[in-house]
């Protein structure tokens, strides 16, 4: 027998949710509406689809490891160096390359739950000790985070606004929580739904605490407003120095050609993304108004999604609405997760939802 | 200061070539060819880009992080339970999970050198003890990496036919060497060229193998002779346990939806293989016998390169070249790596070669 590491014996292997073609022969079904994985309801914007189709005539050539043309777009419009930015394959690579570049045996890290599970699983395969604060009312508990800081502490993980909560925390918090950790202790601020934030109170201008916090690290992704999850790019903003080092832990070629042509173009489509705003913050409004009408509780969403307590178990629910079409994210307890849709999508995820609850009330 | 890994220290960034661009401006070139990465000149079936052309209208949907339809194609073609098999992000990202799964802190890992650079560097990533056995003739000596294996060896990596030189072992070979192996050590086996292997010898049957050594795991890769290096898709036998494990690793998303669109199309178009394998053999012969009338000496080449001795300093003649407008790798010494091309292009590399050399010998 081989002898696997220790780290990998109690880990488990992603679990992905069924595809949408086993689902409907499962239940027989022709339609399946899928909002359980954050996605752009609005697809890819148009302008990238017919840049591909344009540009696509052979992929037999390597893509350029050190993706020069996207970091001179993203740097340009981010004014930042090339030097301070790293794309990767998703911020699920990114996640990995952190976690490899800075956690050894023993180390401690430190991150909320529930959060972004790549933060827990990464950290394991290092061998570091995943330091877990609960939130607090589905919000980070910044200060709990703090007082779990000690000499053996290597990394805070910081999701905002939070997966899957949709929770965020304001500008004023971040800089008293920046001002109090440390300055070797590295703090990983990830951005992914950063584009889909309504409230005034958010951080916006991260980018500007770089210069004043040299442990400091922002991630952001292609994947959710900018409709390129398929395609896996992300990328990672921090000081020259630990741009540096994570690139050493980085694949040679880790973010494919496809994506590297998608996401220039996809960033030049402001249009699209406002268009995608504007589409979520209706849904949300929506959605947020028939949760008051059926009596359920959610938490405020600054993202592309809505945590919300469907007074039943979570589990029931989403084999329930898997049944009549429609996929969600059933997260803990009587919460599930329900990515903002088309408004179509929206009315018919209420619509079936109601349908579910009235069907396990009256049992 | 943030504290990264110690094993990080002494890692160096992976230095990717000029890009073709780059290369034209600072020498004012209007044609620049790239014999340097070992891509298929011939690039990629027409038949998988009108695939895309077609299939591609939204990417905003998460690849499937099981790859199912891609894992089913491959199990139905060579004859493996799809549990078997596991799709990478190329093979760079499978040798790092591959490390990933099994060398913990002061394990010692067998490799050749000269070889693929990803198993040292991934190795020493992850705190391994790199055990380097040098190619006896520019090919592997097995006997060599036998008589290092100890009770601290977790891996031995074998690339056959060898990268960047060409050179194969025999099934013989093969086979007697994992006779010898202890089975708790595991043996990862590289076969990313075997499509272009012209000898007899070569152990064309390797994944019956697997049913003989639960420490077999095999490696294949999309990106040489199936021109799809861009997209970053290869895959991985060996048993379910082993792949049951490695799986722990990999990220949920790990390769691109379009790869697995791609790679699936890639495997039906026996024909384009076909004639890259032949366009391949008769490029290999015309080689050989320039570099036979040039009386420069090569190893035998069961690949899509070629390594020659230049008889000059490598690194010499690359620049020389490339202010032709012709890339190729220098390796070591006097050795280079050249592509082969498409036959125009191979005449091109000897005309320029032919002037190179002479122009350093007139000096």
């Amino acid at each position: 027998m081989v002898r696997f590491r220790d780290e990998i014996k109690d880990l488990k292997a992603y679990k992905p949710g069924k595809p949408i073609e086993d689902v409907k022969r499962e239940y027989g079904l022709t339609e399946v509406v899928k909002l359980a994985s954050n996605e752009n309801p609005m697809g890819t914007s148009p302008k990238v689809i017919n840049k591909l189709k344009e540009t696509i005539d052979t992929l037999a050539i390597y893509p350029d490891g050190n993706a020069t043309l996207l970091k001179e777009a993203l740097a340009q419009k981010l004014q930042l160096k090339p030097t301070q930015i790293l794309p990767s394959s998703g911020s699920d690579e990114m996640v990995d390359m952190i976690s490899k570049t800075f956690v050894s045996n023993g180390d401690e890290v430190i991150m909320a739950d529930i959060t972004f599970p790549r933060y827990i699983t990464t950290t394991k395969m290092m061998g570091g000790i995943p330091v877990v604060v609960p939130l607090k009312d589905w919000t980070y508990d910044l200060d709990g985070m703090l007082d779990r800081i000690n000499e053996k502490t290597k990394i805070i993980w910081l999701c905002n606004p939070n997966n899957p909560t949709g929770t965020m925390f304001s500008e004023d918090k971040l800089l008293n929580f920046l001002n109090k950790v440390p300055e070797d202790i590295v703090v990983v601020y990830d951005e992914a739904y950063r584009e889909y934030v309504t409230s005034p109170n958010y951080p916006k201008e991260s980018i500007k605490l770089l210069d004043d916090y040299s442990n400091l690290i922002i991630m952001r992704t292609f994947s959710k407003m900018y409709g390129l999850a398929a395609l896996r790019v992300g990328y990672t903003m921090s000081s020259e120095d630990i741009i540096d080092n994570i690139n050493k832990i980085r694949g040679p070629f880790n973010v494919n050609m496809i994506a590297q042509i998608a996401a220039i173009e996809a960033l030049e489509d402001n249009e699209f993304v406002e268009n995608c705003y504007n589409i979520n913050k209706e849904g949300k409004e929506y959605l947020y108004s028939q949760f008051d009408d059926m009596d359920l509780e959610y938490a405020p969403s600054e993202t592309n999604h809505i945590f919300v307590n469907v007074e039943n178990d979570s589990n029931d629910i989403f084999v329930e609405l898997q049944k009549r079409g429609m996929i969600i994210r059933p997260i803990t307890g009587t919460w599930i997760r329900v990515t903002i849709g088309t408004m179509e999508q929206n009315k018919l995820f209420i619509k079936l939802l109601k349908e579910v609850l009235n069907f396990q009330t009256a049992e």
